[in-house]
């Protein structure tokens, strides 16, 4: 079979790269925004023939439909703006990833996040409004953030809680800006230099990814 | 009782903390952006539960209808885009607040910033419309202006408000940027550079941010 | 005499402001940066003349040297690059300015506060090297800092110092972020909008203004 | 003669334009910077062999001896940063040019402009250190400013003396931001974006381009 | 009447400076965007009552309709976004200003120019589409332009055609960056840059500010 | 006939440059983006009544619509947001360009530059989805690439693939960045910054514009 | 003993925190930019009186000297700008950490990666001058890279190779853009936004900072 | 031999590409900023051993001087920074590159691409100091630049000449934006820009660049 030998499977448009679970330990995720529906299902469809779970990420509510009335066993998180098909459940870590947040406008991300990880076959617990304007909130979830093997946290507007939480806790950070704010904050700019100017050492992704977030902390709890 | 113990109450997506106005005498806010209807509202019961007046900010229209229908006493400033629940009046102070402001597109911030000093207890005289193209309006109020406590400077554009009134007065100055503008304005940055330069010495909140300039302003003017 | 009529002394290359005192409450500074140092003698021995201390700014060594050949008791603060020249100490306020930095490398800014706030006759306690990498450093300091009756923050970085003490005291809160930092921190840029979006409410100086600062927080020490 | 054909004198690095006067009503100028030693001496030769006056600007201390070892007559400004050579004298105009400047250490740029319209000649009256932070010393020279042809506004920091003045005066108003400043003035970004920004109607140059305001400021004068 | 002693008229929201035409030569002028429509019509009838003419800026066309509904006499200019009301016409003059732009895209911007300096009473000639990129359409026109007291020139994406110009005229040159463009436009900041920093003397205002140029010019024109 | 004399139609508010072709080997081509509809007709018009074929960008479903109903033959590609009217035939060239890119969501910009290059007479070879992230599909398409006399690359987020591209191949290589991606992207200037730093030589072109490399590409292959 | 209760030893101008190792796994470092000489020399000996190893990173020639003038055993890498003191050896990892590098200009700060790794306790390999203008000697080197635990990516200019080889490896990438460039690299911010908008996933740090990857790296290593 | 097998030379510090002028048609050139004198030496080495010419870029003259000490036949171009060692001539093209700039602060960038251009074997025309300030130099070197099979323009400030130049000529052209200039420029972002935006079909590469931008030129000179 061609596909076989050359990686990926070309479908006009596309070229869904089937080798990249081997490669990368990660199976190719469909990133929606700026595609078409029709193009989303096409892409869909041959991750499907090809045996695998499907996982898209920035999906707005119209296409969450589109696909849905065409694929079965979509399963769509609102909130987080992903879906996930499950062909076969992924086996769960007994670790966990620790996803802590600073507010509830944060949510979304936390959720794109929690999906993502769920998706890879991660165990996870969601430790959500713990900002520092109230940091006693923090301290009383501190021993459950302890006991992750990865931590992600989640915070817009200044981001400072990425930095307190990686001076409290041995495991690796890994911090994620949001574009919550308005103003100076520049669609999550200040929250992402913040986060890359921490005291503390942690590292960073990009302004609301919590999908590559996701990504990381998942090769690192199944270490 | 948990909650007592713990210093806040939580609702799963929030932790609401109230132990905020014993630490730093005012309590929590709810910033409604990027929450969803049902959680401002789920916070403002629970504000309301544990004994508290609630002010939200960043409040659209829809957000307050939503708000409005399921608790009472809903006091809406369009203007302000806030809305507030007074369960008990304050204690009003005698000293006041001046909020100064360049031109009329400026009011929003101003009633934001009007709105929050007033939920928090203070008296608060507004001097509009003065910027400098006209700086005898400025200098025809003057004597209101000195006569405050401290003073909020609200302007947009190039923000040369905040300055001249900080080379005038004696009592301390929050300037706050406001995002009236086009071009070159960059949604208020050059406002806000312009009042971080200021070559009198003041002090500057977020672009908009009359919420932060009045709770700055309300523990000066309860000193 | 002319100058009293007026309200400013004229010498050329400038005109200094003696009725700046009975407006704000504050003298004119000499901010020394772009000035030759005979600019700055002619000014410094203008304000002797009329009866003023003196407090120059952004001063180099070599400045320094320059007038204290030509001026007597001249006091040099050369980590703030500052120097007071007091004709007539001011009286002293009996509560006092908490000044509390992140890390040591803003020592110089924290001086700069500090001579300042000295400069406008007021107690000053400073807290240094406390940052959020070890939090407990902080809380076992919050006694002093909650004592006091306003509170200057000094940090770099990340600059997440301000918005957790801000969450923690009741005072007002003036944050000054610092240039501490490289590559992302954009010479203090990353500090400065992580404070003017914090979750807390504070207000905020320009990039190393220690100065600027304590201006503010005099004037709300001594209401 | 070849030169008269084309329009120029082509010397190999340089194409020294001796229509532009009779183009645009003023001549060729040397911007030096960037330049060598040599090449700003064998422009001027060619200016001067063309019967022209020289103006260098941005001319360091260095660049001024190396030329005026070579050149007779060389008029340097050390503050300025410029150099004249006046083989002829131009007719003065009766009307004047008023250039008014916020601090001592807008000086260099006043001091370009200054050299640039006498070098057109132009009169000229030069309002010194008079800023918002004192503006009853804008007022006491208000006279004076509004009996300019057009005025030329220096300022660094916020810059917002510009739009002070152009409140108060009915001639054009040219405004120049400085390099003045520190921290988020951004290198003179901040002047310059408030005078873009400005409520009063101006116009503006880059920073610290004394030059091009004078050069603008003469076209206007002599009008 | 008390007016008259105060300089202005204070409607609450607004108070419209009428002695701006005596002090600037240029009356108060609506900027209609961040008002209400409400704001709008009672400063427009504030300004009929006090004997002026009306010219609004940055008017949507439901805001027109509103006014025009309620105001006699509204010339609304779709393309420029402005309306004018003429109770009395003022005097013609008989210098113009040129009003010159690089494409077709550009006409918003020199519509409001041109509808500004009409309503100052200017004479005005625009030359359209004569962009770098067919540059002999320029050299086509170059005597209108050469004509004019004084140029403006508006221009999008880079903005070379106000460099060029003013290399051509010896009248003074207003340039205007618009937001046309895309990408690495900035919504107008690389045209605005490319102006600030021309290799030709000119001056600069706003992007799109299209009032703010003809303000300038107008004064020039009528020197 | 005059048009021919001063090389341009005058349409009012459009000067049509025919003369381009012959100067430059390329026609004016409609930038339709802030142009009425009404305008883009009466354009598209005259380039046709001038013997020209014609070619729009940036062209809203509705713009095509509009013209297609009062224009014969009007061509439309959606995903390019382009229309080519063809009244006669280009030559196609032997060699081809290849446009390469990363992701199906750059498709928009291939499109257009695909457009532009036929529309230009070239022969063109598209390679799509050949990201980094699965760089065997690169390598499995590499000898079509190195066949063509010129690469276009495109792509977004951090425009990995246009270095990459150009290590591999020895023709020249023009890259265009997308405004694919979020957050950081900031609407394309990562992946610009990226291709104007690749160690492999290559040249850019502005965000989307997938017409400008076309041109470019097409100037190349017809050397 | 008092320092064990507070958990820090004070010494005036710093606070050294000792409980650092037992929360976060890893000890207080010393960042020496914007220190003196005194206080790092004082730092040092308090680490040591503690029982600890040293860490200086951002560390000049001339600070090097004073130090290892008054401190015994200090291991200073020029290249890395960091010094080591090694009271006692930690254990080594047997899994290692892979530092690869695109350019021979990039070894700064694979040094500085290198030195806090091997002052952590982890064994690392090095893969220097990999970057994608020649890829075949990142694929003779894949199999190297592959068997790390952790991959740490150096890169400057468009930073392409830490896109390129996560998507080769299956182990966490921690990307490091370094300042390395000129022009549009603003120092490391063009490398920095091409990493944070990967198409592959990984995290980021940083700019330069090495520091901060090799601890993140070194507390993955240890899973 | 190993090198042949995978490709490149191993000096521990640097791995030599010298399948690169097989692949790219152009051989690996030294970089030479961050780089150790001792470096480039031993990279220079490697190259002349492996049969190669060497070119070395941003050489400042202490790294001239001392490879130049330890290496036969080095001609360096000081205004160019660049060194060139040619062991053997390579053959010259018959069409030629034309590098035209708009200024004489703008040569060592055109010395830059002179030298690579040379380098890699092309003839080469400069034509220097024809910016858009004098208009008509450039017309009148128009037929030179006409000639030319591709050609280079090197511009700062404002940068226009490169749109100017584009919509003259037919044959590609290639922008390099130089940092001449001073505040808005932005040390050569304006210029960018400024080309990034030209209304004429160009491109263009990083700023300074004349490396890169021969490079290129060279491509298309041998097509």
């Amino acid at each position: 079979m061609k596909k076989k030998e050359i990686g990926y499977e070309d479908i006009d448009f596309a070229k869904i790269d089937y080798l990249r679970q081997e490669r990368t330990g990660q199976p190719e995720v469909i990133f929606c925004q700026g595609k078409t529906p029709e193009q989303v299902v096409a892409i869909t469809e041959s991750i499907i023939r090809n045996g695998g779970n499907v996982l898209g990420t920035k999906v707005s509510d119209a296409m969450y439909r589109f696909v849905s009335e065409r694929v079965e066993g979509v399963i769509y998180n609102h909130t987080a703006q992903t879906f996930r098909i499950m062909r076969h459940e992924p086996a769960t870590t007994d670790s966990y990833i620790a996803i802590v947040c600073a507010g509830t406008s944060d949510l979304p991300v936390v959720e794109e996040a929690y999906e993502t990880a769920v998706f890879l076959g991660n165990k996870v617990e969601k430790i959500v409004d713990v900002g520092v304007a109230g940091i006693h909130r923090l301290f009383d979830k501190l021993e459950i953030i302890r006991g992750a093997k990865v931590v992600i946290v989640v915070a817009g507007m200044e981001g400072a809680l990425a930095s307190v939480v990686s001076g409290l806790v041995s495991s690796p950070v890994i911090a994620v800006p949001t574009s919550v704010g308005y103003g100076a904050s520049l669609h999550g700019i200040a929250a992402l230099l913040s986060m890359l100017n921490s005291c503390t050492p942690l590292c960073v992704v990009n302004i609301d990814n919590g999908y590559g977030a996701a990504c990381q902390a998942s090769k690192i709890n199944k270490l």
